[in-house]
């Protein structure tokens, strides 16, 4: 049972990657409970217990808004994702929640080929069971500094 | 049985990335079938229906023919490479046939110690089963432009 | 029991990776037995058999050594890493005793918020089962330069 939920939420957190890097982007909102909140925010943030996060997104409206700006935007400048995760924590919190933890490491591919270091930090997730939604999306960037504004999520 | 497949593709693409990774890369066409196929593309040329690949090698003879030209041209210019391999998905497609879908990102390390992001992109396999070889192995490279002639294989 | 032994592993070490990333490295001579080894090499020098390592760490007094040096010398250079492991191989060696080799990726995040890959590898290690800690962790590192004067434990 134990073996199965590890490799359950770890075959979600991939779902999730694989569905941003192949910009199956209207996928995203369904990652998340209906009321599913999504966090960005930076690790010195966390730290000094800021309040405010880079990027906020709570429920499925404002998932699905997010990614429609985005849509727009990126008609300008095109890009592509590659999510990397690895070294997932799981553990139960409750009879339907689970906590996760992961690693992850994003680099940017732009138009000319070039490919950057994008984003890294972790994961912490609160997910449902048996259904494996996100209820909560924190993703805590390492660095203090990057452009989220026409970013693809992290 | 479903996590024992996941194991078992997972443990079949980490013996490959280790073995190319260790620079054993006369063990590489054997982790193919008799008449696997091997092909890098690109993401563009994928999504745009191109139908020439980057690289592009069909059953064992001419996978050690690679790694036969391989090892002379590397005499003058050694090299490393490191894969991290993740997100890994498993779908049976038939009772001796599985699809994987699968995240990496290779570095390479000059001669010199320099280190520098060299591809990343997904993996899309199909694999035998039980005895688990590529039958094909695609590599669909994010990035538009690289140099793959003297490439140790992705 | 393979699967559990392989995810027991892996959990092994994405704890040790947590820890290392979120700063709670006085957690980190805990991964190791009493007498635990833990050293950091180069691909070059194994290879040529050069006896003389980057770092050695033997015992926990060792370790947390390490940990309070770097806790004295961090003062001057605040910095974050993330651990990015995958390719986990698993062997039994014998009832008490398990070998892993595993692919890892470091990246290092400044206090101005630029992030560098810091150092690519193989971690080899030998475990003890069933209490799972590294009686020897073998950090060997792509590049035959890196700075790990003042670098957190890989």
């Amino acid at each position: 049972m134990e073996l199965e939920l590890q490799l359950a939420v770890e075959q979600l957190h991939a779902r999730y990657a694989q569905a941003l890097d192949s910009d199956a982007l209207e996928a995203w909102p369904d990652f998340f409970t209906a009321d599913g909140r999504y966090r960005i925010t930076t690790a010195e943030s966390e730290a000094r217990g800021l309040p405010l996060p880079v990027l906020y997104a709570e429920g499925r409206a404002m998932l699905n808004d997010r990614i429609a700006s985005l849509r727009h935007a990126n008609i300008y400048e095109p890009q592509r994702y590659r999510h990397i995760v690895s070294s997932v924590l799981v553990e139960r919190e409750s009879d339907d929640r689970i906590k996760s933890i992961a690693n992850f490491l994003v680099v940017r591919i732009m138009e000319n080929g070039e490919t950057l270091l994008f984003a890294s930090g972790r994961y912490v997730d609160r997910i449902t069971f048996p259904d494996l939604k996100y209820a909560e999306r924190v993703v805590i960037c390492d660095s203090r500094r990057f452009d989220t504004l026409l970013a693809i999520p992290l």
